[in-house]
């Protein structure tokens, strides 16, 4: 089994009330690696500058993401992004965008990675995912992200991508604007008909809800008090979603075995990796974690939330 | 075993994107009664005026409430409440309040209930409550409910409350307010060094958490996408809760048996019977729901987050 992500890769300054961060590496395929490579080897593709820093290729080989795909821009520059959280976390100001090399990026997926059976395509434009569905061979399954800037200027696109996957991952705010409903129960449902049969909506600190056929599952965020920095957690509960469906104790899974149960203890997964992400600015917290860390972090939630 | 509830007893009109009522039985003693009486006898403690409605009251006894606590003022007229929901009712505007008796609401306790082992205090001033407290043969758990008025206008006496009673239920945005946090976590701990050895924080449609110990238990609402009428969720959602703990299966508590795994499922109880209060308006469905529909809902919802 094997998992290839497709998305942004960037450096970030961050503050938040907790800190600061410099140009610290982000974007969300590399959150997504990090927490997927905690379960299987990932495959990446992507684009950086002639500034990216040979440490952070170092960082991703040596976390088992293989980053053969990362495609280097002779004279270009890395996707920069620049934020500030509100006092309650619950709130982001984007201070400054510069998609440099990401701007014009057309994913090329390595041959050797066309095989893939579970694919992520991260946040970019709609065109951008279909260019890699078309480059690939029949996946088992296949999720996006997506987000408000293509809802509502590609919204063409955006329906003929969701016809071609099996699952969509949206935060409610998204997911509301997508389908024009007033609660995130009715969007949900209204996404399940316009082509994926899963989808998962994220609500931040109050968690996420699996639509899987006529199942409705919420499930709660693990409970930390102290986060230091949320940016990269979405993609992190990605990440270890996507890695724990791909292989679940290194038992290879097929198409007819994303079932629901499978998906509920991925979603478990994710909720979790993405509390350890905000434990620490960057991808400090979720580099330096172990798979065995995940699983007792796991564990406990599941008991937690066990009635 | 014996549960005692003192609060408000009203008339609403309310409005929603899906109806309205006029003139509805309600108030957080009649909500928090309707759910309750589903698990154990409930004794009531509250006030009306003349033009309380006999049908009323004949609801409230056939459904298992002993209303011999409910003070009947001569020529006084009951509390009235009217509010409106906006469209993805997450908001809600109160239109009019008319406190009417509720202004002077004395609580007192007959003697018949006084030896009551577990007892509510819903929503009212922190001196009204603690004036129940009084009246009280030392019972075996106290949970109390408060709003933004009483900890903006009696802080020191809602204090005082905090250290005679076993466990707070309130709101998100009160938690946070009560104790000037940032986040829900960091002020359940901070409400716990308040007094209470649990707190349980309602977050609406994104579920509850309950602080026990140094156990911190995120559980999400129930999944419903048709919501007629929210009001009273959080006071059903109380109801069932202390019903639940009360008496489970006809088996009495004692103070010592108010265990994080019951806290857990009479939460669970909560959540699910305040799911059915939604579904229609006032006290519509939940007057009409039975025991054993509150725990077909629940097994359902168990399963639902099992992981």
């Amino acid at each position: 089994m094997s998992l290839l992500v497709v998305g942004s890769v960037a450096y970030d300054t961050i503050k938040t009330p907790h800190g600061e961060a410099a140009e610290a590496l982000g974007g969300a395929a590399v959150y997504f690696s990090l927490a997927a490579r905690l379960f299987t080897p990932v495959r990446l593709v992507g684009v950086v500058g002639e500034d990216f820093r040979k440490a952070d290729l170092d960082l991703l080989s040596q976390s088992g993401v293989d980053s053969s795909g990362l495609e280097h821009v002779r004279g270009g520059r890395t996707f920069r992004w620049t934020g500030e959280y509100s006092q309650d976390m619950n709130r982001r100001e984007t201070l400054s965008v510069e998609l440099n090399v990401f701007a014009d990026f057309k994913p090329k997926v390595p041959a050797a990675f066309r095989d893939s059976r579970f694919v992520f395509l991260a946040n970019a434009s709609p065109v951008t995912q279909l260019s890699v569905l078309e480059q690939m061979n029949r996946p088992d399954f296949v999720m996006a992200d997506t987000m408000d800037l293509w809802i509502q200027t590609a919204h063409r696109d955006l329906l003929a991508l969701l016809k071609r996957i099996d699952g969509l991952l949206v935060n409610d705010s998204e997911a509301i604007l997508l389908t024009d409903r007033h609660n995130v129960i009715e969007a949900g449902k209204a996404i399940l008909d316009m082509g994926p049969s899963r989808v998962v909506i994220k609500k931040g600190e109050h968690g996420s809800i699996l639509f899987d056929g006529g199942q409705i599952i919420p499930l709660p965020a693990y409970p930390i008090g102290s986060v230091k920095d949320p940016t990269g957690a979405g993609d992190s509960f990605a990440g270890a979603l996507m890695g724990y469906l791909t292989t679940s104790s290194g038992k290879p899974r097929g198409k007819a075995e994303v079932e629901t149960r499978a998906l509920k203890q991925a979603i478990g997964y994710g909720t979790v990796v993405a509390s350890l992400t905000c434990e620490d600015f960057g991808v400090r917290r979720i580099a330096a974690a172990s798979e065995a860390e995940a699983r007792e972090r796991f564990e406990r939630y599941k008991e937690l939330i066990s009635l």
